[in-house]
């Protein structure tokens, strides 16, 4: 089972996702697709005056936002990429954590901050079963992140949770690979040198790395969640770049 | 087989839509739920200075438009009703007419006029077997007006439209039933009176409603797909209020 993450930036570019997604359609079935949101959700938000709230430098999903949010992920990227899919030969279904119960994530808290409707997912709240059935069926699910309570609320949920969550609850019952794609080449111990890739990372050298502060930023969370994923029973696991999918020798691999 | 459209006005209030869904919760299974857009998509459309091209009254959907409509549909609206539905107990699953290439439809033709990204559809152009495969695994369908060509593009559809092709293609291997809800009792002699319901329509009276003026305006689309139903071997099909369905004995019935 080939569980494929894709990033914010190559969404925002029309080329770029196209050429992921042409790569991605080469992917062996049974295959998931997982994408982020990129800018075009703050950029909606703007153009309709919902000023962006931030806590300590993290976005707060207030009612507005989220309504925003689900439009644009769980409707316009979503939708597109569905179709472009199918236009490539890939049988592709668009879900969100709600669509048949996919994805049901909690709350997070509103004490000590009140971040709003947002989600935390555990592999329990993964709808396995439903999984199961539209694999079988042949269907490529293309998953966003927008999940829901269960309680009639959706909730913004971090898009590299939503398939590290969906790798490790399939890894339950079938061998997965997970792979994050983005516009760098894999981690690099200098973000603004391809060069200087890291091939391989092992996961008790996650926190010495961000201690170094050779990872930094939005580095983190990402590896913290690959790190999760193999900890966690996933087979492998690769942080690469959106245009070498598929190529094996690339980006950095997250091992034991 | 239970298929149910639910109108764009209906959709427009939370608080009818919320009435709506527990009703549409109680009816029976197997049963598939197919919306409206609502005022939501133009409104947003002139929240960001897009401008409504209409020729002969008829909305033209532009690349812009077709993008906003496609946000509210498949990803505001259709969660929206996703989540409700998941609280109510019922498992459903939203799908646009891309997902899992459930409605392939046929971008309408630019001669003698260009509509735009609006697409027409046949029987021919469901997969039956996609639904067959989601009603088995007890998952209940929501369904957005927007298709796609099979080519990449999405299609702007008439939701009365999706939801009669849908039980056309359907009763080729189900019996099934198709109910139209909107804010009104049925269709009334007196669109200003519901004391002036019809309580059934014959197929061949349609187009001596439509001349002496009894059928007019919006109903006349909505009546020619429920007489199209009727005539395509959909087993029962009436046209009824929100605040009545799965009540028998209201509403308008369609009959040979």
């Amino acid at each position: 089972m080939n569980i494929v993450k894709i990033g914010g930036n190559v969404i925002d570019d029309e080329r770029l996702l196209s050429d992921f997604l042409k790569r991605f359609a080469a992917v062996p079935e049974p295959k998931l697709l997982v994408h982020g949101g990129g800018k075009e959700g703050s950029r909606l938000c703007k153009s309709l005056g919902i000023e962006p709230k931030m806590i300590d430098g993290r976005r707060v999903t207030d009612a507005d936002t989220l309504r925003v949010v689900t439009m644009v992920y769980a409707g316009g990227i979503n939708k597109r990429i569905v179709a472009e899919l199918q236009k490539l030969g890939v049988d592709a279904i668009g879900l969100s954590g709600a669509d048949g119960c996919l994805i049901e994530a909690k709350k997070r808290d509103p004490k000590p901050i009140d971040f709003g409707y947002v989600g935390d997912v555990e592999p329990e709240g993964v709808n396995v079963e439903l999984l199961q059935t539209l694999l079988h069926a042949g269907l490529v699910p293309v998953v966003c992140a927008i999940t829901h309570d269960g309680h009639g609320n959706l909730l913004n949920t971090n898009a590299d949770s939503v398939a590290t969550v969906l790798a490790k609850a399939l890894s339950k019952v079938m061998p997965v690979t997970l792979t994050f794609c983005f516009e760098m080449p894999g981690v690099c111990a200098d973000v603004n040198n391809p060069a200087t890739l890291i091939n391989e990372i092992h996961a008790n050298e996650l926190a010495g790395l961000i201690e170094s502060g050779v990872v930094s930023g939005g580095m983190i969370p990402k590896l913290t969640n690959a790190v999760e994923a193999v900890n966690c029973g996933v087979e492998s696991v690769v942080i690469t770049s959106y245009s070498t999918l598929g190529d094996t020798n690339q980006g950095t691999i997250i091992s034991l």
